[in-house]
């Protein structure tokens, strides 16, 4: 599949208008058959919701498209040959990811490296190590471009290929001096992935969904150092929900730093303390003959669901809806509109009685904006109806 | 089961004979009835072995246990009420133990922890967290009185119990500085525990038989840093054939002391970062209603034993006959008598045809003195027969 210039004008249009994300989008595509029809048609499909949703502007998006013409950022949609088929295949793919540099280094093998951003010098050092390690072995090391763990594993990886998936616009780097860590992975022929719009300044939110993309990309995900409830582990988590390989480096108990590695170990995560015991377990997920330069394997499913659904990974028991994140530079407001927990809330608030959005709010405790977004995905997934004043009720599903 | 004095000195006196090692030992009493009858029977039951066993003699016996009396030290053996069944319950426990302090303090369940001598502050401050740790939890520790992990292991533990096993004699601690710590770990109602003689200097090749013990004392034994090819990794492969629960401290893949313990990580055992890891998988093995007070619980067997025969604790591919032991004080020379895998390498070098102990010892490495004690024991197991001039000959099982 390639887009022409109009759909994927189209694509862009619907995934930047308000609410609706990668779920919404993949609804919407599919009830509609093209983003155009469904540009078209959602503000009548929400106009009943009491806040119709209004499309991104014509305007909004040749804004973005001259923005990203100026940096050379090229945008691939999900199913294009130029679309990493391990992102394609995991729930929440962005439908279209933006591309700086490469587009070779996001379609090789690759192995994410992440963790602590104020990390031990052994740390960084063994981060290094391992980086240089599988670039010789020919996979692509991914990471998320922050200080500490991230940044030395980029720039150990610059010869092998690197890949840095960012939280914000790609004219909005975070943090602002590796700006030159940037032109350095695009120098060497490497390559930085943004999912939101040009211009966006990344906030504490978006740093935990961009990590699904870090994990999404990889065939496994390394953690080097981290604190317990800290984001590497989230990304390690979606790792494991996209049935993805997870990999941890011991450290000691009395370091904080090893807490969150140390616990992933004891959760199952297999432990690294060389580039050897990373390779073992990817070397054979790689097909196409000659191994280390091949496609990407099909991804298997996890296969002990039930073993990793016993998973802690803050330690502070059910995962609440607004994951804690202390990596990010801002606070973490609020869950993304993906976020399957919510929605099942707010499924379980609903009954065949009609009720209105506040009182889902209430009932839930999730934000009127994001009680909005699901109920669309639900709407588009024909699990809800629509009545008069903003309410909905739940249909049968019989 | 309690021996009279009479029977004691006989116990004692096989146990010290030259090539009677504890698996001899248990062959000679099945095979005779008793010690009395097994000493009488020696010297013609290896008269064609070319070298006849001598009884250590009667004047030697009494010296021994003068030098025991004078420290206060008692002689439990196998199958009383005061040899802890959990050592008992081990292929190669020591018939005979000396037992110098609370006999109370071996019988109650216990953890080893074991660990480097050139151990780190870090080390050593997990080290003193968790044994005081366990003994808050009623368990007695375990340790082998070396510098490092050992002395702050039972320093620790002084308050909640504390068991040392020495390779040496009583009269003979080793380092010589610890004399100290044995005092300390007396008067606070621990126990000092040693296989051999009154008099007995600690050679290299004694610290890994005595391992055994520490582990076999135990219901579990946590390794808390270990350099590969090192004598705490012996202590957890005796734990891992003895059925016993290992567990590792891990640490930073570039510090060396951690590398035998992250091994044994990757190698299945339980990763250890705070004492209730420890106690999580030993509480249940206590039985006796009141838990942390109670009995020692039957020992599960391994279940998995085709998994850890995978296990290579050294990181050299077979385990040598003679085990490398760095942290002996000498060096380590020959295999124990008990060692399977000479017995085995003796086995395959024996065949129906009559060969001279001569021969055997240049087919299988072995020093002549340990082809005539597993002979022995073959010959008791009735594996072999014995011909003229010193020959034996491999008898059919059929």
């Amino acid at each position: 599949m390639q887009l022409t210039d109009a759909q994927r004008f189209d694509w862009l249009r619907l995934i930047r208008t308000e609410r609706v994300g990668p779920r919404t989008f993949r609804g919407l595509i599919n009830r509609f058959g093209s983003a155009a029809a469904a540009l078209d048609a959602l503000p009548d499909l929400t106009k009943r919701t009491g806040k119709p949703i209004v499309p991104a502007t014509k305007a909004q998006i040749e804004r973005e498209l001259a923005a990203a013409a100026r940096l050379g950022v090229r945008y691939l949609a999900m199913g294009e040959a130029e679309y990493p088929k391990s992102l394609h295949a995991t729930d929440t793919a962005p439908p279209l990811i933006a591309l700086r540099g490469a587009a070779g280094a996001i379609l090789k093998p690759s192995v994410a490296i992440v963790g602590s951003r104020n990390a031990s010098t052994a740390g960084l050092a063994f981060t290094e190590r391992l980086a240089m390690g599988l670039g010789e072995a020919g996979l692509v090391v991914v990471s998320g471009l922050a200080r500490g763990i991230d940044a030395r594993a980029h720039r150990a990886a610059l010869k092998g290929g690197t890949v840095a998936v960012i939280a914000g616009g790609h004219d909005k780097i975070y943090p602002d001096s590796h700006k030159g860590l940037v032109d350095e992975i695009l120098e060497a022929g490497g390559a930085i992935v943004a999912e939101m719009p040009m211009g966006w300044v990344p906030r504490g939110r978006d740093f935990p969904r961009r990590n699904r993309i870090i994990s999404g990309l990889s065939l496994g995900t390394v953690v080097v150092e981290a604190a317990r409830r800290s984001g590497s582990l989230i990304t390690a988590r979606f790792a494991l929900e996209q049935g993805r390989e997870v990999f941890a480096v011991p450290g000691s108990p009395l370091d904080p730093r090893a807490e969150g590695t140390n616990d992933l170990i004891r959760q199952g995560a297999t432990l690294v303390a060389e580039v050897e015991h990373v390779l073992t377990v990817i070397e054979p997920l790689i097909s196409g003959g000659e191994g280390k330069a091949g496609g990407v394997a099909d991804r298997p499913e996890p296969e002990d669901a039930d073993y990793w659904d016993e998973i802690d990974l803050d330690g502070t028991g059910p995962r609440p809806a607004v994951a804690v994140l202390h990596e990010a530079p801002a606070p973490f407001h609020t869950a993304p509109s993906d976020d399957d927990e919510a929605g099942e809330r707010l499924l379980a608030a609903l009954s065949p009685a009609p009720v209105g959005t506040d009182a889902l709010a209430r009932a839930t405790g999730l934000p009127v904006r994001v009680v909005h977004s699901l109920l669309l995905e639900l709407e588009l997934d024909g699990r809800i109806e629509r009545h008069g004043s903003g309410t909905v009720s739940l249909l049968s599903r019989a």
